[in-house]
């Protein structure tokens, strides 16, 4: 496998067959009497530059069940501080260098996780995916993206595992991630990983956003890549009712846009007239066949009513679940 | 044992044989050679919505002796904020609802606790116990009380195996349960559990405060119920001397009334009165059968005078030791 | 061994052959395939009062690599906020006396780790080490100092074995420690517990600082005596060329001074005048032979420039390393 003793940015650094190896594992896990310590001995440092639930108590989880030792630190309180850029004179607040970080902790551990949201001040900093770059610069032994400013690779490898086991595969599964309303101007890793790892593994792909709602370029461009060599569909509409026809999936989430970075006032203006985004009953009524995914956390009855989230066809707790499977399965796969 | 598999929150949802098995439990577990590993392969999420050192060090110490896993999480912080509201349009500051954290912590551990102390600006709210009936009512594993609003169930069966150890029995046992003296307006949690806990084992039971500072109605009609189910004692005086007569345990503890919710300035000036309130040597000595207690953290010579807190009377750091014991017994009951 | 069941306040506290013996057992572990279980039933309290990295991770790391339980908790945050001045009536900010927080966790644990740094605001309390001697004081477990006002043992243990390890002993090596230029003014924990360490090993140590910058008399005296009893040198001079005349050992380290406490600002004009001080590439190609030595964090070419730190005779990741092994070794000797 090209995980072995690589880190883990993006699902886009890995073939198909990789990710695809990783969900048939992670499904075997999920079914296993017992787990195997196939971690023991070894320890993996978790920093968080921002708050998680999830993730958090899935990687403590994950990497307790396999034996090893899970170490949490919050950066900025529980440790130092920490500066990305790479020549700078230290002379002002940020107190240590993530290059010192990562070389020092790579003496202690054997895998260091980083979650890393975006500055949302800084277009090239955060497009950059700066500070996860720097600890993978710097490191010494891999490091495991729990969520940074581009990617969520690990959200979306639960978010595969989930959609093949509701829909039995996903090759040809028609996926909608449609944007939905939120206060807040949102990070773009998830969707980003999200249609990657999707248009990766064979799926039909529909991204609907309001035209002021892109996701970045860049991104996009990797995913009509991916649905062109695997000959799937890969399109971008303005609307839901023309993207829903025939979904499988309605995958719903928020985010801001690079276009407005400097210009929220703005931005909250055009945001607040796409309130009708909500996902409601008759919405998911006209898709029967689909199911509701999120990644949670959600602002209940602003991106998705009380009633979808807790209807029938709302997977969102087996998705939640799918993070420690599939996650127990990344650990095995890289170390 | 009605208490497996059950969410505990409050002592009085058990039937008293059971709280004794769980002293008796919790007794031969301080005095046993090894621990057994009653809770291999299980996995406990603790989250703290406010500060903890008892609860979370021998929280997470008891179920590490008992063989498994303790996820340990300051709400808000560590994570996100949660909303306890049901059918709330989620669009102000709360960023994920406690129905949706509550399911997806079930899928990953095999109980949750949970610190979350009440408002003390919102009565309806804190006499609901809101926070922890949204986790209860949510969760699909069991709701360990670490201190909620009203109630801090483990804190009274530690001081129930405190008086048992010291006087050799519950039945009977005259305790006083005192207000004192504190710069701030406290939670009732621990007079309610220890008042409830009390009078269901059996003890002849004695309240004293001032009259401005009443316990929430609701607790004192279940106390007396008790009492009287149990054919025993329970009394409410408005000064100490009547109140110490006779006392076998003298167990001082500060609170705010809800009386005064939204006129704290108020409270200040009536509370400022009863210094006179405070636990001194010559108090101690004109009940020289009396054991001294408190939950700690207590406020040095505020609430007691350091003689009385360092006297041959305190068992304050036995009653500390076990909130660890106790703790063991009842997470082997419930789970 | 004189550390066994003691604390460890200060490597002074303690004769040379008990610390040779430690490092000789930190070097066995460091080449060990295996650990040994020497915690095994053990559990440790680590009580942050600030931020820490290296620490924080080593001493988790290390207790559990020995098979112990580690808990980690921030005062003040994670738990309640402590006084330590006895006797003291407690009604303003403090919520728990560090008498009862030692005093209760003495029945749980079975050593205390502490880190609080000095106040840089009261000198008598900061040269006392008041909050570190208050633990001491009242614990009944042994207090391990994870860098207190005055000292930071295991870092100059880790320092004491980096040197060994490169220089092949300590007997009659040229150290020079030397004050350095930072943006703000930092303890002299460190600095401190180096030169007593140092000194008691029988190095020969030379301490260059601007002549503002002197390091506490009583530490200094120490040294001066520890030099004296080894019959080795010890000397202090005010400018770097003088310093750095034969140096096999080149230690970095940035302070404020206590002559300084109030005046600040004061400080900082004085302190700005020293940028010459920083280590860069020519001050290290004069001293072909030296070692570069820091504890981390460091502020990047402001303290010492990245080819330094970079370069060739840099050891800092080695010495951050050797945290974890001399901590290992402590540990086991302590407990």
């Amino acid at each position: 496998m090209a995980l072995r003793g690589r880190s883990l940015i993006t699902t886009q650094d890995f073939p198909p067959s990789d990710l695809e190896a990783v969900l048939a594992r992670a499904k075997n896990l999920k079914h296993a009497q017992e787990y195997p310590k196939s971690l023991a001995g070894k320890s993996i440092a978790l920093l968080f530059f921002n708050a998680s639930m999830r993730t958090r108590v899935t990687f403590e989880l994950a990497i307790t069940h396999l034996g090893g030792t899970a170490l949490v630190m919050n950066v900025g309180t529980d440790s130092w501080s920490l500066e990305h850029r790479d020549g700078v004179v230290m002379n002002e607040g940020k107190t240590e260098h993530i290059k010192d970080a990562a070389k020092v902790l790579s003496r202690y551990v054997d895998a260091i996780g980083v979650r890393c949201f975006p500055t949302m001040e800084k277009p090239e900093e955060d497009l950059a995916d700066a500070v996860i770059m720097a600890f993978k610069r710097h490191s010494q032994v891999p490091i495991i993206n729990l969520e940074s400013s581009l990617y969520h690779p690990c959200q979306a490898m639960a978010d595969m595992m989930t959609i093949q086991e509701k829909k039995g595969t996903l090759k040809g599964v028609r996926v909608v991630l449609t944007w939905v309303p939120h206060p807040k101007a949102l990070p773009t890793a998830v969707p980003n990983s999200f249609l990657l790892a999707a248009s990766q593994l064979g799926a039909d792909v529909i991204l609907a956003h309001p035209k002021e709602f892109p996701l970045p370029g860049k991104i996009v461009e990797q995913a009509q890549g991916n649905a062109k060599a695997s000959g799937r569909l890969f399109r971008i509409v303005d609307n839901q009712p023309e993207a829903f026809v025939g979904a499988q999936v309605l995958y719903a989430k928020s985010w801001g846009s690079i276009g407005y970075y400097g210009k929220w006032s703005e931005e909250t203006k055009v945001r607040t007239n796409y309130g009708i985004w909500k996902i409601d009953e008759p919405k998911m009524r006209s898709i029967p066949e689909a199911i509701f995914m999120h990644c949670l956390p959600i602002r209940r009855n602003v991106e998705a009513s009380d009633a979808v989230l807790d209807g029938r066809q709302s997977v969102i707790y087996d998705e939640a679940e799918n993070r420690l499977w599939a996650q127990m399965a990344l650990l095995e796969a890289l170390m």
